[in-house]
């Protein structure tokens, strides 16, 4: 039905981290407002594998600037067909207690949240609520759902929209995150590379390529090349290197993921023309690097 | 007491992060045996507090090959006397599900245990209990000591060394992590650079640096560097490069922590003064980054 809804009103269906309420869905909100039909999806590794001709986009979280990268992306993009990063939205993140409308703070016996915003909060946790339980949940707004059906004596950190969406909820502390400036990068992933972005945007000069760990070199062999000679060899302004273990069954075997950008070109231009132009200069990159001996995918350019 | 015990028996106190029976617990053993004290922490944060001229050592986890890099152990390493890693410890991980004496599968609704251990074994986790509440732990063993404390319809992921430390535990299934080879490596963390090790062991060869992140360079200004020139002018072979957000409060500012080591030397000498040699040499790698503008810590040397 929805998808017929899409088709018949122009407008293009994003999947994001749900439930309604989550910081991911404010983020595609900010960037796709009412141009889109929003498709909730219960895990970041279901919005992956949503995404399809009818479901051409997803937005998911990449990175917070307390808790740092979040995993759960991280792994995803290990993955063979993950979909390709066609843009980031920027969020700033004001944490919030919710509770069960009249409990008090002393009260509060456990805590439920998506563990980033656990982590994010760990500070006031410690102070105000030291022996209460912590509990992971697949978001921060299930967690603000799941008050209705546990005692009283709980509590969500979430967004603050949860309190307007759940009955019967209000906010107990805001901003408890522990840093003042508190903000979350978002992935907007298409399903292919070869996808048509619906909506124009401006062109930010970015892109995300995953490079496999090369095995150490040693004195008898000269290839694999070292992880920092294949950085190297990208020639491109490197903005942050993050490392996970591989799927591979090798132990101790990792890939990097690697954002880099462009410097020379001032971001902020739109169009097809200045995207392919960076998605030349992207593919050259990764050409060199396998020039050198390294095995490198390129995952987003935007 | 048990300081005094230390001086009169010859023996050493080694921090670990605790209760007994945790896999850090068993690595610190496999290291030091009956030659030290061991001292249980609740927390990796707590191991490194606790190091001081009459507690020289810890052992936490650094690394699994599952899962990845411990948070808490890079966060811990952030601090400023966050101690000085002189050496590592590799173990084979093989977790087990332990419940109360007569439980059966069908029966758990809760899973408890340290989060690298719950991640570990997702994928067990999600075929046969896919309903099962998850539920984080400080360490494994305080996750099997809580079954006695919960409702029998508990199990907790930890080593089979907890089904004899606690009673009327038992273990319900064996091996259950992900990936048929699961490896953590520990690091030891001594008081500081100058604690001398009371126990000889050969050089790995390995080290440990902290590089600050620069700001990325524009068009027009030439410092400070990229990362990846910094890592370039260690002139050193990078066994890993991890990242996270620095404790500084600009967000998205990052440090990254590289293992290095020396290939030219093969590893398994020992001695101070071939310790005193590679120091030097790491020394000199990181008067290199410094002279290119960067921001640099030798964490540690083994």
């Amino acid at each position: 039905m929805e998808l017929s809804d899409s088709e018949s009103d122009g407008r293009f269906t994003v999947a994001f981290l749900g439930p309604l309420g989550t910081y991911t869905h404010e983020a595609a909100y900010k960037r796709f407002a009412d141009h889109a039909h929003y498709l909730e999806r219960k895990t970041i590794a279901d919005v992956f594998s949503s995404l399809s001709p009818s479901v051409p986009l997803g937005v998911v979280p990449q990175e917070n600037s307390t808790f740092g990268s979040v995993i759960e992306t991280c792994n995803a993009l290990r993955g063979s067909h993950p979909g390709f990063v066609r843009g980031e939205v920027l969020l700033k993140i004001d944490h919030c207690l919710l509770v069960r409308k009249g409990v008090k703070l002393d009260e509060i016996r456990k805590v439920m949240s998506h563990e980033q915003a656990l982590g994010q909060c760990q500070e006031f946790l410690a102070t105000h609520l030291p022996l209460a339980t912590l509990e992971k949940s697949t978001s921060t707004a299930a967690a603000a759902r799941a008050l209705l059906d546990n005692p009283p004596e709980c509590a969500a950190i979430c967004s603050q929209i949860c309190a307007t969406l759940f009955q019967g909820l209000e906010v107990l502390r805001q901003g408890i995150q522990g840093e003042t400036m508190n903000f979350t990068r978002f992935y907007v992933v298409a399903h292919s590379r070869e996808t048509v972005m619906p909506f124009r945007h401006p062109l930010d000069g970015k892109a995300l390529v995953r490079i496999s760990a090369p095995k150490l070199p040693s004195k008898s062999s000269s290839t694999p090349r070292s992880i920092v000679q294949l950085l190297d060899s990208l020639r491109l302004d490197v903005t942050f290197i993050d490392r996970r273990p591989s799927v591979s069954l090798e132990p101790f075997h990792d890939v990097y993921f690697v954002g880099v950008c462009n410097l020379v070109d001032e971001p902020g231009r739109s169009g097809e023309d200045l995207w392919s132009s960076w998605t030349s200069e992207v593919d050259e990159a990764a050409e060199r690097v396998r020039q050198m001996g390294g095995d490198i995918d390129v995952l987003g350019v935007w």
